[in-house]
């Protein structure tokens, strides 16, 4: 019997859950000398390759709400958002530390569910956890999660790359997790819809683009590249900052969900500029020189399925303008987090 | 006028917090074509060696108290204990990420207090900063902080190395961080006491052993090392488990301060028992084979007035002993943080 199965992870419940937690991660791959147990995690460097390191953090009643999302969301999204982050750079993750700050009243079992999350999608993007550490929060629980990968240094993807003329283009689904977050935040949603099922998923638990994102930076097919996890017109500014340029999208041709159109035409929303204004959409926005169209049409063909829309182009002029339904509009304000 | 001078981090304040950090950090070196500004962070890795990583985060009401540490000791102190596991293993740190979870109602002010106490760390140990998030946290303070190193492989130093009839030792003092907090926690003693003043700065911001770390790493001097986090008795019980081994700790050998001894006296504890168990030094135990006597003596040279005491030896029969005043006794439980 371990005690932090049954009772709230006090000094010896931490000890027992770092050892469940390394049972888990299962046996360290070859190029990982020492792993969970020791002061710090030792792993060989990819061979010829630079090293992409993020770190982003899931707290409870800022990025996530209990009655909205079960654990098992939680854990995944800690790693998905940092997952997302590497795949923007044109990286292959490799390795996370996650460090845990829980609550006095969690249970056991919603830690396990929070676990439950987090290697099921680390074995999907093929991620080792190396290490972290558990505390005690005598406030809310957070996830903090560290992901190292890998790219070649012609393969990463910055933000500032991007030139006048280059195509934009997304991934995916824009505005599905605002849409899915909105519905849940109306007091009568708490329940599930089949409608917005697609949605609400998306917000609970995104996919990560995580071999697109390595396939854009090996193949060469992008200038610049960002994730929408603060939306897409977030995104579209920071690229178009980074690279000293504007941008012009065309609201028609954003990939927003139908129910998540007709949600915001529920509340009274504007389809487009909400989708293009919400956030937690964890997609892949990238830009593409007219030279490596024939590169993109390559990625395309290995994206096993997911959506690939171009929505817009860069521009001289720094102006960023989202055309809707005729009329040319400033692109609205990213996403508040808080 | 940048609005997290002036008002509680929001938006906007996030953004301009990060431009801050970013200044702050300064220019990255050759290896990080990459640092804070982008998705992640992107780093050669340090040639022919294996990559050291670790992280761990100090929370508001478990890992420090704010009537007890400046937000400048806060900064320093969540530096200071990742750094230490990086010297655990025999590495020399290059980089860190910063993860800060900020309640509403600190003050900008205080916030840089923070950060002046991470780089002021940061400077002395040349530790890059290459990344990091910012968030709003509903409740407590945290700041996690990732920091890989990288050392050879040779000279990476784990805990269980240890053999039957290896010398141990410890850096520095031992008992000076618990006694400090002791102190600290009898509510008369919230002022400054001259007496204590080296107990206190060793509880608030402790010097890790950057430099020891490496140097016993390189000059192959220890067969096992692990740092005192978790105090002294925590690490020997650690690094006999994990070397299949025992060992015999001589108390009067202890290097534990005078103030430290006159307080725990004053509080009715016996100080060796109550160094062996205080938690929170963040010096270095290790394991010296009689074969690198010679090589420990060219690390002691180096050492820059660190003091190193033998304090034990390493022993085939499991059990963990203390000799305290001429009595063999069991060591004591480790240190619990909550």
């Amino acid at each position: 019997m371990k005690p932090a199965r049954s009772s709230t992870p006090d000094r010896v419940g931490e000890r027992a859950l770092i050892e469940e937690i390394r049972a888990r991660a299962g046996a360290p791959p070859a190029w990982l000398p020492a792993g969970i147990g020791d002061d710090a995690a030792v792993a060989e460097p990819e061979r010829g390759a630079l090293e992409i390191l993020t770190t982003d953090a899931v707290v409870e009643g800022v990025h996530f709400d209990r009655r909205f999302s079960t654990l098992r969301d939680v854990g995944w999204k800690a790693l998905a958002v940092n997952l997302s982050d590497v795949a923007a750079m044109g990286g292959t993750p490799r390795l996370a530390l996650l460090s845990l700050g829980l609550p006095e009243a969690i249970a056991a079992s919603e830690v396990h569910e929070l676990l439950d999350g987090f290697f099921a999608l680390a074995a999907e993007a093929r991620v080792t956890l190396a290490g972290g550490n558990v505390t005690r929060s005598p406030g809310q629980l957070f996830v903090d999660v560290t992901v190292t990968g890998f790219a070649r240094r012609r393969h990463v993807l910055a933000r500032g790359g991007a030139r006048a003329g280059d195509a934009l283009y997304v991934t995916g689904a824009v505005g599905a997790a605002a849409a899915g977050l909105s519905w849940l935040r109306t007091a009568a949603n708490q329940g599930d819809d089949p409608a917005m099922a697609d949605c609400l998923r998306r917000y609970r638990a995104p996919e990560p683009r995580v071999r697109l994102g390595a396939l854009l930076g090996r193949n060469r097919a992008a200038s610049a590249c960002m994730d929408l996890s603060d939306g897409l017109a977030d995104a579209v500014r920071q690229v178009a900052a980074a690279s000293g340029a504007g941008a012009v999208i065309d609201g028609g041709a954003l990939p927003v969900p139908a129910a998540a159109r007709d949600w915001f035409r529920r509340t009274g929303l504007d389809p487009v500029t909400a989708a293009a204004a919400g956030g937690d959409d964890y997609e892949l926005l990238f830009a593409v020189p007219r030279r490596a169209r024939g590169r993109l049409a390559t990625v395309i063909r290995q994206s096993r399925g997911v959506p690939i829309t171009r929505i817009g182009e860069v521009t001289a002029d720094p102006a960023l303008v989202l055309v809707n339904d005729g009329r040319r509009e400033p692109l609205p304000d990213g996403f508040v987090h808080f």
